[in-house]
């Protein structure tokens, strides 16, 4: 895993040492996505290929790194002053602070359009970029990422019910979590059937990963979180925590990754390959 | 061509009724979109198409609507406070003063990803997807009008040569107005050599389109311009008119323009067409 988390940076790194991009804008772009990413959603991708028993090929990497760069324009921008007014990410000031804010809008503004032509540019059947270019602004635009933050955003003070929560989360960040699942099966030619399983699978993927965060938002610290920890709280949002308690998020984690590791061995992976192992370490009742 | 503004606006009324994108974020995106554009893109697509012979299909007004979106999203992000900060736009209270600040750049965002998903879902052949996909994601990001927005702020209160003038307005704007002529060349068909020739048509078609800006920021009055007028000579921006003075300006646009159309008649577009008249139109020796 250590090695296609190498990979993803060398690529990001070449993509934005072209000579044709201007160099401020690639410095503030390398800036936030150099800054210590999981590497999360390019690495289920990769790993589910694997899975299926396919050998990575650039254009594996291309895609993979394509979804990676929506999720940190939208770190981006969900830390400007206008958003959450975040000054630390991954442990380090936010690209508005390390810069400007026109110079983050603009990074992440460029992060979200690159990703499409680096699908584009992908050496894959054109019906395969063409389902993934669909799957991908979906799960991005005002059916996924930038819709669950405006419903997250009008959320703030009010109490939401657990649905409510569901919803904006499975928007916010269920669906580009969920992308990974969905474009591996489009990659490895799966049938239609398998893809919306895949779908499913993600979705409670995505769900695991909300729930983790809430728990972590109250229970790290600084250093753990490399960002500024509570401010759930302080901005009065409900939580899976609020709701549930520590306890009972912690189960609710554990209920969701082991339903997701039975579906990936339906869906015919392997078990105690990485992609299970990255999913285990996701959960918080061993601990 | 008032039909053809009619179906876009149609068509983005329809885009942005739909149930599963949230309210607050659909008004705000169509409220920009509605604020009365000349919607020069789309049309120069659609002309160029008829020029060429096909019969208008649903499809090309998604392709139409997508570079609109990408064009008004971009609008909306200049008028944020932390770039150009403007008040006023087409007449009518910029999005972040109708709204706020967290909606106009969420709008924004959303108006990069969904073109995507417009082009993704148009019932065209998937190379010609794919090979739109690029163009678009080629004009709009690191390798175009956000590398050119970058440029342009980095050369406020700096004196550029009129090279530099003209490779930041080439990105800003002429990539996103380059498009609409490589995209109808893709879609009809045409040969490499034919699609790389309307490139160029349409990178001078953009330096015209530019020149005419700069004329427009000093000529005209608020209400013909819909925003504050004067704001180059305010941020000291290096523009033509600074450069060839007001009456070269006005002949560089005119030699411009006459070269688009010859261009255009060699590409065996025909002449007195609604497309010749939109150029017309934009020439300013006449009046």
């Amino acid at each position: 895993m250590d090695t296609k988390r190498k990979k993803i940076e060398d690529l990001i790194k070449t993509f934005y040492a072209r000579e044709d991009i201007p160099a401020q804008l690639a410095a503030s772009a390398r800036y936030s996505l150099l800054a210590g990413g999981k590497r999360l959603r390019p690495l289920v991708f990769l790993e589910l290929l694997e899975g299926f028993g396919l050998s990575l090929n650039p254009s594996h990497y291309q895609i993979a790194l394509a979804v990676e760069l929506i999720h940190t324009g939208s770190l981006i921008h969900d830390d400007l002053p206008a958003m959450d007014n975040d000054d630390y990410r991954r442990g380090v000031l936010t690209n508005h602070k390390k810069f400007d804010e026109a110079t983050a809008i603009l990074a992440g503004d460029t992060l979200f359009f690159d990703p499409f032509f680096l699908l584009a540019e992908s050496d894959l059947p054109s019906s395969v970029i063409v389902d993934l270019t669909r799957e991908l602004a979906y799960a991005s635009g005002s059916f996924g990422m930038v819709a669950g933050q405006v419903l997250d955003m009008a959320g703030e003070g009010k109490t939401l019910s657990l649905r409510e929560i569901e919803q904006i989360h499975q928007l916010k960040t269920g669906r580009l979590l969920t992308f990974p699942f969905v474009a591996a099966g489009i990659v490895a030619g799966k049938s239609r059937t398998e893809i919306e399983s895949l779908r499913k699978t993600g979705q409670q993927f995505g769900l695991a990963f909300q729930i983790r965060d809430d728990i972590l938002d109250i229970t790290a610290t600084f250093a753990e979180l490399g960002k500024t920890p509570g401010k759930d709280i302080l901005e009065e949002k409900s939580t899976y925590v609020a709701y549930l308690g520590l306890d009972g998020a912690k189960k609710a984690l554990h209920v969701q990754l082991t339903a997701v590791k039975a579906q990936l061995t339906e869906l015919s992976v392997m078990p105690k390959t990485p992609l299970f192992e990255l999913i285990e370490k996701l959960d918080m009742e061993q601990e």
